[in-house]
This record gives C-alpha cells, sequence and structure tokens, in this order.
C-alpha cells in the first residue's frame, strides 16, 4: 500500500473557488478512498462548509483551515506577497514548509504563487530558479514541455536545470524508467539556433548526466512527441503552448465548418458523433491541467484559475504522483553534477597563475 | 488590364525540380491566359525543353535561360556563396535587379538564397536585415506570421521593421486597406514579457507610423486571427509555425483514430468523407506556401523544397501579388518615419554640451 500522503490546497484560488475546488477534492476522495490521501482546506469555512455538507466523500479526507484572507486573481505578485501572510494561498503553501503536508495546490493567481512559494520553500539544493512545466498531449502519449513561463531569458546553465527536473517530472506523472530529452530549437543541424541553445545543448554533453538525451527537436516534434521531455526558455515555451492550443481550436473549427457542408455529411457527423466526443476527449485541456512549478524545496501545483471540477482533480492527480514519486532525489543527483561540472569548467577557464600571484 | 509582369524562376531548386517547377508554371499560365504575365525559366535546358514540350501552356509563357551550375540543398550559404555565380539561383535573383523581371521565385536551399538576395539586391531603403515572412490559415482568413526563421536574435528597431514590413505584405497579398498589427508576447497586460517585445511596443506607440498596431497578442491568438500581422523574432515565430503544423497533424491522428471506434463511425465517417476531403483542402500547407523575403531591394519568394506542383503553384501567385502590389512605397514611407524616430530618440538621449565640445 502506498504511503499516505496529505495535499494542501488553497480552498479560494480559481475563478469558481471553493465549489470547483470541493468538487474536485470529491472525485480525488472517490478515486482514492483506500485511506491512502488526505486533504487541508485553506479557505472560508462560511463558504466550504456547506459544500463539504453536500460532499460526504470530499468531508471524509479533508480537514478544514479556516481563514478569512485571500489572494486576488488580479493582485500583482509585489502587492500580493504583502498582504500574503495568513491568506489561504500562504497557508496552503506554509503547510508543506512545515511538513504537515507533501504537495500544495492552488488554483489562483499564478505570479503570486510563484513568490510566496519561493519565499516560503526556497530553492532545492542547487536548483536557482523555478521554472513551470506542463503536461502536452502527443501522438505517442504525453510529453512534458518546461519552461511555460516563469523565466522569459534563460542562461544555458537554467536550461540544463530544466531538462533535468523535467525528466524526474515526467517520471513521476508517468513512470518511464528513463525519458527522453530534447532540447528545442529551430533547426537539428548543430549551427543553427541561438546561442544559449548550442551552449546548454554542448554543456548537457560535456557533464556526465544521468539522462536519455536526444539532442535538438524542432517545433513540429512537441505534438509529434518527438520527445519525452522539452525544454526551452519561459518566452518560446509560453508561445509554442499558447500557439498549439490556438490551432487545436482552429482545427475543431475547421472541422465543424467542414460538417456542415451538405445534408449528408451532416448524417455521416451524426453516426460519427461517438467518435468527435472520443476526440474532444482526447485533447481535453482539463486532462492536462496541472502545472508543476519545478526547483523549488517542495511541490507546487498550480491549477488553471479557469477550470472545472474535473480540472481541478486532474490537478490533485499531478500533486499526488509528484508526492509519491522519487522525484526530490533524482534531482539531486543531476543538478549536483552539473554544479560540480559547472565549477569545473570555470576553474579550467581561469589561468593558472591567477591562483599562484598575490 | 493589370500591367505585364515577369516572374524569374529557379528552375533548379527543390527536391524534384524541375518538373515540380514547369508543373507550377503550367497551372500559371492556364489562370492568367491573358498575356500579362511572362516567366523567365533559369536552369539545365535539357531537363527543362523535354517537360515544356509537354506542357504548351508553360512553354507559351515561359523564356529560357540555359545554365549547367546549380547550388545543391545541402550546401552550406558559405560554399553556396563562393560557386554561386551563374547558377540557376544566381540567375533568377540577378533578373530582378537589371529589372528584367519584377520578382524571384526559387524552391532551393533557403540560407543559400538568402546569402545571394542580399548580395545581389541589397537592402531597401532603411531596412537593416531581411526577414522571412510566411502565411498562416485562420479562423478568420490568413494571417503573416514574420519572422519565421532569419534572424534568431531581434534588436526592438528590428521587430518594428518587421511590422512594417508585414503589413504591407499582407496587404499586397490580400488587398485589406489596413491589416491589423500584433506583437507576439506571453501576456497581454503591458508588464509581461521579455524587455525587447516590450521596447518594441513603446517604439511603435511613440513613433506616428502609418499602422493599424493592436498592441501585444499571444500564442493563441495567432489561429484564431487576433491580428492580421503577426510580429517576433525569428527564433520564436519558427518555433509557433512548427509547432501548429506539429499540432495539426495530432488533431488529423487522433481524429483518424476516434473515427475508427466503431462501425457505426466508421459508416458515419464514409458518408462524410467530402467534408473530411474539404477540411483537409482548408488545413492544406501547399496553399500556404511561398515564404517571402522581406527588406531587400527587390522581391524573392522560397516555395518550399518539398512541395509539389500545385504549390509551387502557389508561391508563384504570391511573387505574382507582390509585383502587382505598391508594397515597396509603402514600405519606404513607414521606414523613413521610423528611421527619422529613432534619430530623434537618440538626439534626444544624447547630453546637449556634447554636440558643442570640440
Amino acid at each position: 500500500m502506498p504511503k499516505r500522503v496529505v495535499l494542501s490546497i488553497d480552498a479560494m484560488g480559481g475563478d469558481a473557488a471553493p465549489a470547483i475546488v470541493i468538487d474536485g477534492v470529491q472525485r480525488l476522495a472517490k478515486a482514492h478512498g483506500d485511506g491512502t490521501v488526505g486533504v487541508m482546506l485553506h479557505g472560508d469555512s462560511a463558504q466550504i462548509e456547506p459544500l463539504l455538507a453536500k460532499n460526504k466523500a470530499a468531508a471524509q479526507i479533508s480537514e478544514l483551515r479556516h481563514t478569512d484572507t485571500f489572494v486576488a486573481m488580479t493582485d500583482k505578485p509585489s502587492q500580493a506577497i504583502r498582504k500574503a501572510r495568513g491568506s489561504s494561498m500562504w497557508n496552503a503553501v506554509e503547510a508543506v514548509k512545515t511538513g504537515e503536508a507533501h504537495a500544495c495546490v492552488s488554483a489562483g493567481n499564478t505570479g503570486a504563487l510563484m513568490v510566496l512559494s519561493k519565499v516560503l520553500l526556497h530553492m532545492a539544493p542547487n536548483a536557482h530558479r523555478p521554472v513551470i512545466a506542463a503536461s502536452w498531449p502527443t501522438v505517442k502519449g504525453t510529453s512534458v514541455v518546461l519552461d511555460v513561463g516563469a523565466n522569459v531569458e534563460c542562461a544555458a546553465s537554467q536550461l540544463v536545470e530544466f531538462a533535468i527536473m523535467g525528466e524526474a517530472f515526467h517520471n513521476a506523472l508517468h513512470g518511464s524508467a528513463s525519458p527522453s530529452v530534447g532540447l528545442l530549437n529551430i533547426g537539428t543541424e548543430d549551427l543553427k539556433g541561438n546561442g544559449v541553445v548550442r551552449e546548454a545543448d554542448a554543456l548537457i554533453r560535456q557533464i556526465n548526466l544521468d539522462l536519455n538525451y536526444l539532442g535538438f527537436i524542432e517545433g513540429d516534434g512537441i505534438s509529434l512527441g518527438a520527445a519525452d521531455v522539452v525544454v526551452t526558455d519561459g518566452f518560446t515555451g509560453n508561445v509554442a503552448l499558447k500557439t498549439a492550443e490556438g490551432t487545436a481550436k482552429l482545427a475543431a473549427e475547421f472541422l465543424k465548418l467542414s460538417l456542415k457542408r451538405s445534408p449528408l455529411t451532416m448524417l455521416g457527423a451524426l453516426l460519427s458523433r461517438s467518435a468527435f466526443a472520443e476526440l474532444k476527449s482526447r485533447m481535453d485541456p482539463r486532462k492536462f491541467n496541472g502545472g508543476v512549478f519545478l526547483g523549488l524545496g517542495g511541490v507546487v501545483v498550480k491549477s488553471h484559475g479557469g477550470t472545472d471540477g474535473y480540472g481541478f482533480f486532474n490537478a490533485l492527480g499531478v500533486a499526488l504522483n509528484m508526492a509519491r514519486s522519487d522525484y526530490a532525489a533524482r534531482i539531486a543527483v543531476n543538478l549536483e553534477k552539473l554544479a560540480t561540472g559547472i565549477t569545473k569548467a570555470n576553474e579550467a577557464d581561469t589561468p593558472s597563475q591567477e591562483s599562484t600571484t598575490s
């Protein structure tokens, strides 16, 4: 039997909180009725208690921690941090810090959650910046893309950290022993792409990381499943993720228009309607909900703010998988190798007389 | 009647050249049988003449210019340029320089074509770097995205140049009087995104350009048609373009799988097959073939190297529209405003004593 996991939840985060949160917990409780999962709900008891009264399964695994202050979706991170202490988001993250919970989940303000998480949990050893990892449906299964928005500009060594953390994240979520890792670039030949990406590629090859590294992949390789883990900076990753969302909507729109072209095609569409339902489910963004902040001294999962109970349930599942995995130990080994490798490279760059003078 | 346009074609460029080239010219001749379009075919007459014998319409509008040297698809630009003089690609571009032709089209080596075009045609007045613009199907019509690969890193002023050139390109291709322009970013609020993008946004607003500028758009806005012209650096643009291609393939694959789920859905798919053909046609990459090098002192269209006759025909159509438009005059006005605006801003930054000393 797996170890008991406690998830610490910001019950007030998200456009339709706390209703979607309790709905998500209800689904979680039904899926894991064996007593191996518990949740702490941080938020306004006056709003949460009536919902728990209607969701018995959720109530059974929940411990309610009242607070009546919240971080608003519209607060800027700098504002949020000033008034955050004691808020539902703050308390949710703090429970991970104190060890009462194994992972935190919030559908609240992304920037505020990022800042709070960094302040409370600090970075993992040898990790320098938090990164947001997202799951992405592909022809071959599910890939992980990171960064999708936390770091708009990245040094080469940061991209290598992302590779290490993304690999462990994919392993935690999908259990593959050695997920493949690709660096997103605009050509697969050595000479293409920008300097930072080429430098990151050289760095990974130079340091003996425990990583199934494939080299460069191009944008079309993401959806085609060319690598289990796709590494890029937060600007490019965010654009790629949203471009894919837009293109999926475009394809759905074109499909709808084409099926309306004649009575015959409309009849065909009617007969095939279970196939279209299946198609919709395959690409359902709620199934891929739960962007994880990697690199911190604890697990923090960010649910989409506009999701529903099913989407929030999936974000809880991501947190559960992370909490049950050996993610922290897995990244520790490679991050230390990276830090040592960079130190050695810097020493080699320093002219020898430097160390003997003065 | 529109003015007679002569297109100068590298008949030897592309994976299946010269066959696809002559097929494309044949389609062009049939579409424009009024004597307003002529082509110059640069390449090996021993290979081209038998094809023209079989394609009478193409033969009627073609003038063959023999050469037996070619730039290979695998040549690096630095190699290509050394042996390029007198090649089919060189001669095709040179005919635009001499004024014998109004635009050049090649499906050959992109890097070599870019270098040759810059050497022979130079930059347009006040333009600093060539940029590759691509057409993109959207929910609302067709948008233009640039840069999709020529400049991996861009200064803010370059992005503004791209905005100016992309706007005139969209006008030339689609005839809208005032195409809207958006800057690709990772958030629509003023504070998000990277420094270069924010600086470009400020520069556009500061200089009084003749431009329907919308501000920032996000990745999903591309396929949703949020702007007629989407401006970004060549790294991000290339990743976005290829990510969309991959996602369209993923959607098609998922659709195929879903339709095979039962005999009923398969029957439905059979009845709807004309709709799927229409869907395929809507997203057919051959319809969007023809990336244009903007910013040069002449029009150069790059066809995809792996396209067929129909795709090459569409690239010829892009060249024809460009040649018939007032693209050059349209960008000249805005590029001069930009240059003047930047000069003024620099003068304002220079302390006044500087100009009086020495």
